[in-house]
């Protein structure tokens, strides 16, 4: 197999230096330029934390691309700068891996219409945890078959907001395929409000906040005599590395833009 | 080590005929009598589900117990009857251990009184499930030293009340000895109301329910860098017994009243 | 939606009064006839446990058939029984719905074959918990993507064997997809034997075995910086049901032999 | 309260860089100096990794201590080191808390003869992972009421050994209570070897490695009906302080020496 020459635009942010590391590791892989807003004209490894990563950096995509030619560009930036980023990558077929979320319904139907017309494809994923996105998937599968779940989202206490984005999205992933229904007996009361936790959709979502936690979650489906339980333990960032290499190593393969992994996960 | 012998007042409830078989299948012990309120003369094995239980069937504690002088009674009937027959047997010297739920103070104390004139031991039990009192007593013990606690308690959705007792039970246990706290961030906030679940004392409790489900709970400790977590889950009835038997063997040995299995456990 | 007429042949065995209870409970099936061996006449109400089920009890399958005229047969009996039912239910034009295991290879191409002629579904079943199917399901899934796995089963102290059959099935079915990898550290050593459990295609398999467990398995996935579990808890025989229910749905709709609960989850 | 006077020997090693930590970010105490074996003569601040920490550096203990008059003096350095640290601490009247492992009984008990004679306390402690500290006081005062426990520790796939010491440790606290058992069925037999665990006095522990995960056991009695759950998580080496900053908090008020954390809880 030949070498994937990768770039990666916003190499220094908490994400970016993660991809620095997973190409570094990676047999195969090879960084060969950085795309830095401010700071081009030396080396990656000119910077803190960055020894030994001899790529160049660079502020401006098209030249960049035009002298290192890299078969892919991973993007870890901000919708603006990423949209700027994908569409020009997709000019200059190299294909893009972007981990930016933000981006609209009119911005993802103009990069379709050019992976058609280019040929190639590109990958946007708003979440590149792998665990979360097959924890996300398996429950919306599982709702088709059980009526009954519960949330339980269990994060460190410095998280301001109850219930989690992910617990969110997993119900609403759950909703499009379930039959509604009021979870719990019809006739159930709070002694203490709140004990039921959050109700979305007859769904209920419970927030656990307690230091020493990092992020987690467990959906719990049941029905008569049986529980099932789908749980994603998230420790560290590097977790998000594992959807990173396969976005990568799937976007090299397809000639359409895909967005979020779950639509890679067959 | 000699039989103990064993009277049980309310044999035909669900308590009580776990009990008949846990006294069966103890080598040690002996069902010497059962008291039933209205089927009396005959043998235990008159009726349904007690095939080749022998022991006799009494209407009436005072004929009993002078006739078949048990070591132990125990009771699982009503307050009122329960406190009848307490007091009963504690004057004929047997020692009796009581399932029963709503003594009052006064009652107690009466109760008290009487083993310390008697010099026998005599043990209330609100609740047997061993497990379940361990892990309150844990959960109390641990709590001196965590101050951030969070409880999920988990049932079949036929309950009606959130949250459980034994959860409402096990936060006060806590409450009593941890510094008191509002958990959380302080600038948390809910997005969809309930998602942080109930609160008391500063802790928060959520309640779980699905179909499948059958009794069970989990008490969540958090410090920088590690969690402490003290589960139980109860099964069936029968998990009442291990604390049935543990009582019984208890009550022999000692010569006060004891209210509650956390206090014989060191 | 017209009503399903059902016939179940093995009512009175474990899972057959399970079945018995499922079409007497859900609104749309009518259980039309049982078929038992050797009490033919009456119905089934003149048994212990099915108080109120007036469905006719024929014991020769072609006379059943062509009399009462169901939609589905729900076979619940021995391979050979088994085999012979849902051939004749096949050639009158009945869908057979099987929990029996143990059919051949051959005995399946043959189904396959009479199902293609006469344009007719049926469902043939190993295992009926759904919620066990769907774990080994996003199991094997989830093996596509992290090629690090251990699976937890845990049951009651009663069970003979271990691993249980569902963890060995469970692994072989993780083992069609991922790449071959020797888990753990290539210098780990067990100071004490077995600590690292019982090795399958160089995945790890733990069983616990405890009173009071009933059955409950877990697979662990584990990659850099998170994991991600799947875990089934299975109380009692009821769990079953869920899964004969979809497999009735199901077998109405289409018109091929499928094998195993798992290729009618999409 | 009066500020307490705190001093570290072994500053820089991976957990004394977290005491440091600890200390700046509690209130009441304070870092008067540090002990490091060949850097003195400047302050902390000097290293990397320390920015703003001010207390001076000695190499030498008495002068240290004559010089700063400590309350506590923090060793987390060698047992060699450690011992002449602690005897030198008691004598000066300053006292110790140990984070060595590697004491002998004789040490230990010259140490005791030590607090006795000054009338002050010290506490040596193998683990300051309060939260697994207690994990093994609360499985040993379980395993007086459950005959039946199994071990499942979990951890990152680097680790070599197996079973891990916390594991064996928690089974020989387990092993002083119970009764001897021979767990599991009689009869039980592993179709794949090493599916049963280690046994360790009939108990049965099983290890898990996983990459993703860190530092995690669970310890699980199962009796007629129910099961008792204790489990701990250890995220990162923040975990320890808790158990330090006890440690400091108790040593303040006792007069003997004390081995182990378990023995400053009740």
């Amino acid at each position: 197999m030949n070498t994937v020459k990768i770039v990666i635009a916003g190499p220094r942010g908490r994400m970016g230096s993660e991809a620095v590391k997973l190409i570094e590791e990676t047999e195969g892989y090879e960084l060969v330029a950085v795309l830095d807003h401010k700071n081009g004209g030396g080396k990656l490894s000119d910077f803190d934390g960055f020894n030994g990563v001899s790529a160049p950096v660079f502020t401006e995509i098209s030249g960049c691309l035009q002298e290192v030619k890299p078969d892919v560009l991973i993007d870890l930036t901000t919708p603006e700068v990423g949209m700027h980023h994908t569409k020009t990558a997709l000019e200059y077929g190299v294909r893009p891996v972007v981990g930016t979320t933000g981006f609209s319904q009119e911005n993802l139907r103009e990069l379709e219409s050019i992976c058609h017309d280019k040929g190639i494809g590109a990958i946007i994923a708003p979440n590149f945890a792998l665990g979360a996105v097959l924890m996300m998937k398996f429950s919306q599968m599982a709702g088709k078959f059980f009526d009954d779940v519960e949330i339980i989202e269990l994060h460190h206490d410095q998280k301001l907001d109850a219930p989690s984005g992910t617990a969110v999205k997993t119900a609403e992933m759950i909703a499009e395929v379930r039959e509604g229904k009021k979870q719990g007996h019809p006739d159930e009361k709070e002694t203490i409000a709140g004990a039921r936790g959050a109700e979305f959709d007859g769904m209920h979502i419970h927030s656990v906040r307690l230091p020493g936690l990092i992020a987690h979650q467990q959906v719990m489906f049941g029905a008569s005599g049986q529980t099932l339980t789908i749980r994603h333990d998230s420790y560290n960032r590097a977790s998000f590395m594992s959807g990173v290499k396969l976005a990568v190593d799937t976007v090299l393969k397809i000639d359409t833009l895909v967005y979020g992994l779950e639509n890679i996960i067959d």
